[in-house]
């Protein structure tokens, strides 16, 4: 049998249109859905039949979990958008719906999964943010429902997860700056628990130490993850006894406050200073001088995440122990003015 | 009997540290449950009972769907956070969730809300986005779902809503800008059918008919809602036959590469060009020259939101025919140096 995918792609039609045609829907000409209705007839394609079978006793939903607290800062609040259409992408074809389950920065993430989690109303999860302890994991697990963390933490259980690769990006970013001779390299990092805290630093730390710099903890500055903390940061480098040379971003949203606050105080970032900051996005493309940054694809790192949760969803239907998949996602440096 | 905000209120708790202690979790430090539970008994707080109530037949769930194409767009992203925020917190008390039903770029708005309608996965709806015409409306009012709109539609059917004022942003910004002696005023607005477009397009052209300046339709320009169409925005208000001295826009994503491209062309908000933006938000905040733009707060209107969608549960669940609810939502000048 085939999928709804396949008789897409065989009618050079989305997805979309060949389910509302199956559907009868009047937006789908007459004409085009007598030709899709054809053609799964023809192919052997039965609607409906995958969303059926797991219509068994299942919800037909995917969640997505949101920390109002953590995770919209991590990357930024385009960064969501972009997984979101890449899962939506992915789960479009199963029929499985994708809502987003945010929790309120003033409730414990553990209490409110947990709450989420006995109302099964959905038949698998994706988590972010997550934490270095992470009691969501073990919660999972036992519950033995489905789910994909974006994001690594520091407990056992074993589990599928995809990350950015967070330690990648800043061993690149502090050879680059060596490059270019720089020794006094500063790093902002989150100033929460979140364990990509601790994978940037330790990336960092591990790049100094290759190119025979000693670490020094008063170049690590733990700050809120936003325009302001940017902002606040530009003040502690200048601060600092020995003022660095350099600094490497954990974020995209602190490029925007910390050059407003150096312009403020007469400094150029990529003349007076070198920055390197994290994730490309549209704010940071307008920044001046272009912010030197990392580029992925979020639409991507989204179908990756459909992928691993639905092949665990199926593994799950069939009672199957689905492999364990950790991935680290790569990120390609995009030039800017601003490395200096 | 006591709601669990009265409960907090008296002991000066929040409701989420009174639900975990009612709830008997090792987070809240046992002496704490103790003086939770005890208050409870005396002032006859009974745990769960609005939940049970609402639950006979009631998901607990109040949804909110986004829609990604326009609606994500329509304010930037951060004013969704701090919506979300807002509802949350007025839900809480009520033990209900908010869930976020995000439609995909690719699929039809209305197609979608009937299949979440269908599901019965909430039992009430926010809606955003709202276009000229809009058949979710229709849809909703007659599947008696209880819904509130942020946003207006140009259709019939009496329901509730809340929209921030465009159009009394579009006149305040247009008499700032008369006042200081501005005649050839732009504006950009958006591209796509939302009805936002409409509303603020008539309070321009209002404005400018009380100031006895003839309306120009070449001085309407639609735009893409991002930081690429402000950018775009910039070349073609130099492009104009006669160059406007001044310029409004609909929305903050626009500044920020309109900032950028003027700027690549020497011209500079403030002294050679008049600029009033949309909403003031945290990237806004850091533009140089600071731009003058709308405050409001995105916690009240999502209070505000919750309450009127309360009000109207409460009417399903009694069988009341709850009053129409228009409300326009007012916003603040918070001045810049941009406006000239």
């Amino acid at each position: 049998m085939k999928g709804i995918g396949d008789l897409a792609n065989h009618l050079g039609l989305t997805v979309g249109t060949v389910s509302r045609a199956l559907n009868d829907r009047p937006e789908v000409s007459l004409k085009t859905r007598k030709r899709v209705q054809a053609a799964a007839a023809e192919l052997g394609y039965v609607p409906n039949q995958s969303g059926r079978a797991l219509r068994k006793g299942a919800t037909n939903t995917v969640g997505f979990m949101l920390e109002s607290g953590t995770a919209f800062a991590v990357g930024g609040d385009n960064f969501f958008h972009g997984v979101i259409a890449g899962l939506q992408q992915t789960l479009e074809p199963r029929r499985l719906d994708l809502i987003l389950l945010p929790c309120a920065a003033t409730e414990d993430p553990h209490e409110f999964l947990r709450r989420m989690v006995s109302r099964r109303i959905v038949d698998g999860l994706v988590i972010s943010a997550t934490q270095r302890q992470d009691p969501r994991i073990a919660l999972l697990v036992q519950s033995r429902i489905p789910f994909v963390a974006l994001g690594r933490s520091g407990d056992v259980p074993e589990h599928a997860w995809i990350d950015l690769d967070f330690a990648g990006v800043a061993k690149d970013a502090v050879s680059r700056l060596v490059g270019k001779g720089h020794r006094r390299i500063a790093a902002a990092v989150p100033a929460s628990e979140i364990n990509l805290r601790y994978v940037f630093t330790e990336g960092y730390r591990a790049a100094l130490a290759r190119n025979a710099i000693d670490f020094d903890p008063n170049l690590v500055l733990p700050v809120e993850l936003s325009e302001a903390g940017g902002a606040a940061l530009a003040d502690r480098l200048l601060a600092l006894p020995s003022r660095p040379s350099a600094v490497l971003l954990v974020n995209e949203l602190l490029a925007i406050g910390l050059y407003h606050r150096l312009a403020q105080l007469g400094i150029q970032p990529g003349r007076d200073i070198a920055v390197i900051g994290f994730r490309e996005n549209p704010q940071a493309r307008f920044l001046s001088p272009h912010l030197g940054s990392y580029r992925l694809s979020l639409a991507d790192l989204g179908i990756a995440l459909g992928q691993t949760l639905l092949s665990r969803i199926d593994a799950a239907r069939e009672a199957r122990r689905p492999e364990p998949v950790g991935r680290l996602w790569p990120m390609d440096y995009a030039p800017g003015e601003s490395e200096g």
